[in-house]
C-alpha cells in the first residue's frame, strides 16, 4: 500500500475547521487552570513558549476531536452539541502525552523540548493530571445526562488507555511478548481514545445504542490501524517527518507491532533478531540490522497488511452506523471515512 | 488545647464500621484493575506484600470514607447509599499519596516501603492515574442522576487537591509565602477532599442544596484543621506515631502553615528564621533551631488556636446544616463531630 495507490482526499480544510471549532473551547477550558498548571499545559500544547510567552505554533493534527465533531454532525446533531466531548478527548490526549513523554524519557516531542525537561517531573505529572480532570470536568460540568454518559465512555477509554501504557511499560522488560498481547495493548493504549473521540459525539447526541457501538467500533479499528502505521514509522520513519529520532522503537525496547509480527513468524530471521533483541549494548548497527531482521521476517509486510485490514473493518462500521440521512450528516460520514484513510496511509 | 481539656470520646467503633462497610466494596472496585496496577494499589493499600503475596495491615484511619458514610446517614439515608461515595473518597485520596511521595521523594509511609521506591516512578504514576480515573468510574457506573453530582462534586475537588499540591512544592522553592496563600494552598490540598468526603453522601443520597452545602462547608474547615495539625506534627511530631522522619517538613523546605505564620508574625524570632530558612546546609542542628524559632514567634502557638477555631466553625456548619431528624442521623451527627474532634486533637 502506497500513497500513490488511491487517490488522496486533501483532508486539510476539515483538519482546519476542526481545530477552528474546537481551538477557542479548549483554551477557555485551560485557562480555568491554576497558573502553573496553566502554564505546564499552555507550553505543551504549542501556545506558551518556554517563558510562558504567547506563540502560535500548531501542535499535532487534532485527529481526536476532528473524529469528535464529525461523529456528532454524522449523527445529525449540530457540531456544538461535539465541541465538549472534542476538547475532552483533546485533553485526555494532552494528559497522556504528558506522563508518556516523563515515563519514556523522551526529549523531544514535534522538534519542541518536553514539558518535563523544562519544568521538571513533578510540574509533568500534576499538569498531566490536572487535563485528566479537566476533562471530567468538561463534560460533568454539562449537567447533563448525555454529559454524564459521555464522562462515563471516556473514563473508561482513559482507563484502558492506562493499562495499555503499563503493559507498554513492562513489556520493554521481557524479551518477547505474544502477538495477541501486543494487539491488546496497542488496543488499549491508542485505540481506547481514538474509539471514545469517535462516539463521544453520538453519546453527546443522544443517538441510539446501535449507533454509538458502531462508531465506537469504526474507532476502534481506525485506532489499531493508527498505532500500526505509528509502529512502522517508530522503525522506519524519517526522523524529520516523525519528530522522533531515527530506530527510537528499537532503541527503548518496545515490543512493538511489527517486532511481535516478525517473531510471532518464526524461521532464521526471527531467530536471529530475538538474540540481537536480548543483547544490551547501544550500537547503532544492532538496531539497524534489527530493523533488517524485522523486515525480513515478515514482521513489516504483516503490519502493513494488518492496517490495511482493520482500516477496511473500520469503514464497514461506518457504513452499517445507520447514521443520519441529512445532507451534512452524509458529508461527516464522507469526511470521517477521509481522515481514516488519511490517518492510516500517512507515509505508509 | 490537650488531649486532657476535654473528655476524648473513642471513635474506634466509628472508624472500624466505616472501615467493614467500605472495605469489600473497595476491594472490588480495585480488583477490576489491570493486574499490574492491582498490584501496585494493592501494596499500597497495604493488602499485599512487596512480593504480591496477600498480607492483613490496617492503612490509614479511613477518615475521608468514615465521613462520606456518616453523612450518608447524618441526612436520613441508607449508609449504602453513602458507600460508592466512600470507596471514591478513599481511591483519590489513595491516588495523591501515590503520586506525592513520589514527587516528594519520600521512602517510607505508615513505616512501610513507598510504592514507587518499589515498583518504580512509572508504575507509581500510572497506579495513582489508574486510582483517579477509578474513583470515576465507580460513581458514573452508578448511572444514576446523583453519581453524576458525586462525580462532578470529586472532580472539581480532585482539580483543587492538583492545584494545591502544585502549589506545595512550587512554594518550596520560594524563600516566604504570605500566610493567604499558604492557607489557600492548605485548603485545596486537603480540605478539598475532605469537603468532598463530608459532602458526597448527602450527594448521593439527593439532600438539599443547602445540607451539602452545610457539610461541604464543614468538612472543609475540618480539614483546615486537619491540615494546621499535620503540619505542627510535621515539625513537633514522634517520628514512631507519625511515621515520618524528625524534622522532616524543616528538612524538605515545605512552607507550611507554622512556618508562614512565625514569618508573617514578625521580630527578631522571625528575621533570624527568614535567615535560617534561606540557607541551604543539611545539618539537624539548623532544623532544630528552626523550630524553636517558629515557636518563638508564636507560630505554634497560631497554628494551634487556628485549628481550634476551624474546628469550631466546623462544628457551626454541622449544627446549622439541616440534617435528618431520625434516631440514626442524630446519632451519625454526633459521630461526624467526635470523629472531627479526633482529627484535630490527636496528638495535640
Amino acid at each position: 500500500m502506497t500513497a500513490e495507490m488511491l487517490p488522496h482526499r486533501d483532508v486539510t480544510p476539515i483538519l482546519d475547521r476542526a481545530r477552528e471549532l474546537t481551538d477557542p473551547a479548549l483554551r477557555h477550558a485551560v485557562s480555568g487552570l491554576a497558573p502553573q498548571m496553566r502554564r505546564v499545559a499552555g507550553y505543551h500544547l504549542g501556545w506558551l513558549d518556554a517563558n510562558g510567552e504567547e506563540q502560535s505554533s500548531s501542535h499535532g493534527k487534532g485527529i481526536r476531536y476532528t473524529l469528535a465533531l464529525l461523529g456528532t454532525e454524522a449523527v445529525g446533531a449540530p457540531v456544538t452539541t461535539g465541541i465538549p466531548g472534542g476538547v475532552a478527548v483533546e485533553l485526555i490526549h494532552n494528559f497522556s502525552l504528558l506522563h508518556d513523554d516523563l515515563m519514556d524519557g523522551d526529549k523531544e516531542r514535534h522538534h519542541r523540548a518536553t514539558a518535563w525537561t523544562i519544568f521538571g517531573s513533578s510540574a509533568a505529572i500534576l499538569g498531566g493530571v490536572a487535563l485528566l480532570t479537566l476533562a471530567e470536568e468538561v463534560l460533568l460540568d454539562l449537567g447533563t445526562e448525555a454529559g454524564a454518559a459521555a464522562a462515563a465512555l471516556l473514563t473508561k477509554s482513559t482507563a484502558r488507555l492506562v493499562t495499555g501504557q503499563t503493559d507498554d511499560l513492562e513489556f520493554e522488560t521481557r524479551a518477547s511478548v505474544p502477538l495477541d498481547e501486543c494487539i491488546r495493548m496497542a488496543g488499549n493504549k491508542t485505540a481506547a481514545l481514538i474509539s471514545a473521540s469517535a462516539a463521544i459525539g453520538a453519546v453527546l447526541a443522544g443517538a441510539p445504542a446501535h449507533t454509538v457501538t458502531a462508531l465506537s467500533e469504526f474507532g476502534e479499528h481506525l485506532g489499531l490501524a493508527f498505532q500500526l502505521v505509528d509502529d512502522l514509522l517508530g522503525i522506519w520513519g524519517t526522523p524529520e517527518l516523525t519528530g522522533k529520532p531515527v530506530l527510537a522503537d528499537l532503541r527503548a525496547g518496545k515490543k512493538t507491532l511489527p517486532v511481535s509480527a516478525a517473531l510471532h513468524a518464526g524461521g532464521p530471521a526471527a531467530d536471529e533478531l530475538a538474540t540481537l533483541l536480548a543483547e544490551t549494548n547501544d550500537e547503532h548497527d544492532r538496531f539497524a540490522r534489527e530493523a533488517e531482521l524485522i523486515e525480513a521476517a515478515g514482521g513489516r509486510q504483516w503490519t502493513i497488511a494488518e492496517a490495511e485490514r482493520q482500516l477496511t473493518l473500520a469503514g464497514q462500521q461506518l457504513a452499517g452506523a445507520g447514521l443520519a440521512d441529512t445532507p451534512r450528516a452524509r458529508q461527516a460520514t464522507d469526511e470521517l471515512s477521509a481522515v481514516a484513510d488519511f490517518v492510516v496511509r500517512r507515509q505508509l
